[in-house]
């Protein structure tokens, strides 16, 4: 079989990370989130903790990059800032992880960075406010006003992440192959879609 | 069988049309799309052309009915501009059609509009450029400049008859339960997931 990539973008709370362990489990392939820091830091000399103080933030650096025109996410390692060193480490992995084959990946650009790969598969998962709470609420053990808080940070973080490395936008339906809302069906409904889309 | 309200949001010359039209034969339920605009007229007792005019298109008086605080798709009726009247008729067909019974709807902000009901799928269709413009001259007989820009202005407005009626944003993935780019896989497939998502 060819090789394919699915790569998950996903609203904070949505079960994008779920659905895609099930998907990468349902097609005996690697499943990489949290995953890229370690091999990140492995690749870069970076530490692990420096990654992950920049895992899908932006940062201040933003302006100087764009007053320079600069985009990590395209690989050039002139004079960059510490935040950039730190997305070209993920962008590294993104593309060593691929390298060795079929493999899900969540969020991290990987959709923008496996742009010209054959077999990629954009998918984007979304879900209704009420469950997004609940599911925060209940994976972070957190009161419902932080869910909430936490919830605006991180999609306000990954949408700005995204559309300053990538120049599209986050949750752009146009921007990816199959978008799926989990609330409506559940993720095992989400998986089954994502898996007939691949086989179709 | 309980009802079901399969909307269909999508950008121009993605096959959206064709996609809510298979869904709608595969089901056996009635299919809508221009169609609305006759109804809308019979029952509106405005002209067919007028309304045709008016089509998910934005209007001159959007900034009247912004000052007004008006909005034609929650139903209010005192002193209406024009083209807020051919909104009123629109919106009314759409409710009048659901009341029937279980049909695909496409575009109208049928999805706002009938957000309340309990069957409803809301689905976007996209496809990619090449695909589009394709897909656009082969069907409306044009060069590919001109169907770049049928395109573009379509596209523009589309979106802003939709957030100026909805609040919402038209190609925002998480305002939908399921969004397909139709290019990847084809409108068969396309098709395929949607009955697979209402049947799961």
């Amino acid at each position: 079989m060819a090789e394919i990539y699915i790569t998950i973008g996903r609203q904070f709370g949505s079960g994008g990370r779920e659905t895609g362990k099930k998907v990468a489990q349902a097609l005996g392939i690697p499943y990489y989130d949290k995953e890229l820091l370690a091999i990140a830091a492995k690749e870069s000399g970076l530490s692990h903790q420096f990654l992950q103080d920049y895992d899908e933030k932006p940062t201040n650096s933003f302006l100087y990059s764009l007053v320079m025109g600069q985009n990590a996410l395209l690989g050039g390692s002139q004079s960059m800032t510490v935040d950039q060193m730190a997305v070209k480490a993920q962008r590294d992995a993104v593309l060593s992880v691929a390298e060795k084959g079929s493999c899900v990946i969540v969020g991290r650009c990987a959709d923008y960075i496996l742009r010209d790969k054959p077999g990629l598969i954009r998918v984007f998962i979304s879900a209704d406010y009420e469950n997004r709470i609940q599911r925060i609420c209940h994976r972070d053990g957190v009161t419902e006003k932080e869910a909430e808080e936490n919830m605006r940070k991180m999609d306000k973080a990954r949408a700005s992440y995204y559309s300053f490395h990538t120049d599209r936008k986050w949750n752009d339906a146009s921007n990816y192959d199959l978008c799926i809302n989990s609330s409506r069906k559940g993720i095992d409904t989400a998986v089954e879609q994502i898996l007939q889309f691949i086989k179709a």
